[in-house]
């Protein structure tokens, strides 16, 4: 929200961050229980700057009141919904109640617990923390207009081989040997830009993403897939999504080069470790960053 | 190591902690690849008293010949082996090659690398990061005695109903209502005691012993088991683990109450949300720490 | 990056991340150390779509080459330095030297290290760890366009009175009471833009905005000021610095609101603990996000 | 708390951790205002197998009856106290009031906020903070007998030479240079054990402490003091400890060597940087761990 104050130019939102919810959803129909644990952020843009220089605060909604209204809302909803669905209704709420609010940006991260399978059967009740999150944010004008990206992150990857990294430019600085076996390992951040579907077909779009990205980085289960870089695997990966979910109008990926180095190790007198592709040291840092989006010509993430 | 120094009395130790490695074994019968990926902590006792109080490091194994000895222990070990049996090989190299030392003591967090699936097809050398970690820690003495425990972290579980707690102490500062319908959560850290074996056994105890755990605390997939406390839960967890593996002594559970606390907000004009089992606060801190060894009488952890 | 490729459009990045590198510096003239510790992350704009599209990597700067180059300058900068001229002097060496790169972008994290008094002396070469983070991002064209920023990170401030929240919007949602005696406790992020100044200057402008920023939070020592929001006291510390620093074209706050609750706690049959402005617990989540920026008409942040 | 159980011999406890609380005191006589910010577990051992195999919890002290007592009991104290007498009255509060809890365990960390000086003015009621912890730990028995450590986590220095390490065992997997030059740096954590006094007492020890560790770390403002290892400078410091306050029967320092690593990278072809004891690679991991105990005779820690 940009406004001219005292002769500054003055920009500000407010907002409340990490606001955790749980929602169990009981079944009448059968015994099984859903359940979703959320940390849920908001973020208005208000025209509220008689809080900033005249301590009137009658334009602002108190974060706490935010905080509330996510759990009223979440009692609402009596119907199991999705991450991307509930941040949808928060946003609209705030940009329809309050005349001052122009746009609310909802977050949502979501902690992936999954359902146990106890000797081959779904528990009733039962869940077990899983590994990637699954991400959403939201903006909504009061206009209606409305912005969704849904994601993942924390897809950590992996290939002992199929990786290399050749002709790239050589100077006085150089001093990385070219190579054609290496360890590729990066935690994947993914987002993408889709329209607002009802909550299964979004449901389906994450895992089909995610399986359409893992599938992509590691190539067939023979052989696998050559990657001659970050780069270029990054680039077949986002291809892979746009071209197969034609809803999805663009997608970003972070894709951090986790370096495992060659072990070579030396003293003045003997050689104690020679590499040969069997001993790596995992680094965490310093590590490679490699982002790219890729949309289609009619979007814009 | 103690000593009497100076008029006082000294105890010492010293090593290298957060040695990362990763090792991958390249089969030449058929095209999988196996890796893993450890992260070791070594710690001597050992006789060097002189490096404290007299500037005389001549019985100092240095902390970073200590960190080259994990790359070059790992590199010798040309068949795949689990975290124990290369944390035994590890500790009985510094108390067999060094005079002055007559305890090492070896940690090793392996990180949860799963090899992915491609179409159901397991991939040749593609891995994906799971959740639990597999812990090991074994004690080598000079003598040979060797102490050995595995174990595993970051196993959160949770059910939705089925659990309760009622009948405790009721005083001054009590305010928790008594209840037989809340959430129960925990991230459950487990440690148990064994005899040294080779590779394959171990591993299958780790996954019988995550098994059996998960399996009671869950109960049967319909209908579930119902939870009087945590306390209980723990030492049915601990029992199922003793009585199902013979050759674990003893087993040590650290399963702290992640709180799902009921959502009521009032405000003196209304009622915002009322709980109905349906919404829920879930919280880190504080959190209830409740923890337990058991173990048979002939052993003692 | 923006390109056009195989229909879609594309933007990429890549670089260097948490690069750690320590520089002494040893005075001939008298016996005193000067040394930094910084974390560098570099990110280069770049013509090198072939690496995406082509497994042609004569584009590419490695980013080990980036990492090497941070180690090279450090070691060619033989007169101590700030970290603006620093990312300066790395970020217009990539657009310099590389025809393909159009923009660098360098951020420094410097850790807090001071000098030590031992009896009010300085010490000639010892160090401690301090609090709060001095950062810095550059951005340089090739054209020679330059743009920095300056700033801090978790400078924590609280006070434990002069502060309220009133006259708020009220509707079904909102339970928090007014008050006007409240705890005010955040972490301030602050960022300012300012032209390039040689070091001496930089770095009296880092404790000089600290300074106003701190003082216009608490106020005079006797009486302190009284803050009606956390946004009124954003504002006045934002026009303090720009008032202050005719130099500083904008600076940015972020100032999460972190809640020290009052405790009241009661069980049906009686009140445990009843809040006195005297008992308090503080909490990280969920917490307020208020962030604004202010800039001079002729700047944009 | 050990016992017998279905043929098992079985430990346990149980309490309530990471309970966060702020206590502000307002002066009568003054407008200084004092404040405290702790972060208090609880842990007691009890005679309470019942909850563990019999559904019976009439002996368990709920742990959040045990949070709201922190509340309550920081409410009674009306004067200012330290975390060593406030983790005292708790400990004893638990044994003397249940009758099945045999020992009660507290510790406390303190949060750093000191107060801020505006003009070199000590403010009324402003806070920052700051960064070593001060930590107590305190363990009491039903019998009265008492034990108590204080200490201090977080205190990070480093000193830019007078440090080195030779003449340590060279062998086969010895590949570190020895040295007379070079960064030393260390993240101290201590604990040291004394009897229980009066706060002010208390408090001047831990300054006291802190002093004595630094000034033995970094020797005279002029010239230093040589370090020939971590461990003889890790002697040196828990002696000046233990020489001074002759209240302190017993002192644990945990001194991790954080590695500032010489850089030197070369290509086939050129070097590109040739370390002159100028630009270092601080690390985190892999770190020396280094830690020693130093008690009188007549203690034991």
């Amino acid at each position: 929200m940009a406004n001219q104050l005292e002769g500054f130019n003055f920009e500000q939102r407010h907002g409340k961050a990490r606001v955790r919810v749980a929602r169990v959803w009981r079944n009448r129909s059968d015994d099984n229980h859903f359940m979703v644990e959320w940390n849920v952020s908001i973020s208005l843009l208000s025209d509220c700057v008689n809080s900033y220089v005249r301590d009137d605060n009658s334009d602002i909604v108190a974060t706490d009141t935010m905080k509330n209204t996510v759990y009223a809302k979440a009692k609402e909803c009596s119907e199991q919904l999705s991450a991307e669905n509930f941040a949808i209704l928060l946003a609209s709420h705030f940009t329809s109640v309050y005349k001052q609010v122009t746009t609310a940006i909802v977050k949502i991260v979501e902690k992936p617990w999954e359902r146990v399978h106890i000797d081959g059967q779904p528990h009733e009740h039962g869940f077990k923390l899983g590994c990637e999150k699954h991400t959403t944010e939201v903006t909504v004008q009061k206009s209606g207009v409305l912005k969704l990206t849904s994601g993942i992150e924390g897809l950590s990857v992996l290939k002992t081989t199929k990786s290399g990294f050749e002709g790239f430019i050589r100077d006085r600085y150089t001093a990385l040997p070219e190579t054609r076996e290496r360890i590729l390992a990066t935690e994947v951040t993914a987002s993408w830009r889709q329209h607002p579907r009802e909550s299964t077909l979004l449901h389906r779009a994450i895992f089909g993403c995610e399986k359409a990205l893992a599938n992509t980085f590691f190539g067939p289960p023979k052989e696998g897939v050559y990657s001659p870089s970050v780069q270029s695997t990054l680039f077949q990966m986002a291809k892979a999504v746009l071209n197969r979910f034609p809803d999805i109008s663009s997608i970003q990926l972070k894709m951090p080069n986790l370096h495992f180095l060659p072990v070579n190790i030396s003293s003045k007198e003997n050689t104690i470790v020679k590499f040969d592709d069997d001993v790596y040291l995992p680094t965490d840092e310093p590590h490679g960053s490699i982002e790219a989006s890729l949309s289609r010509f009619w979007s814009k993430m």
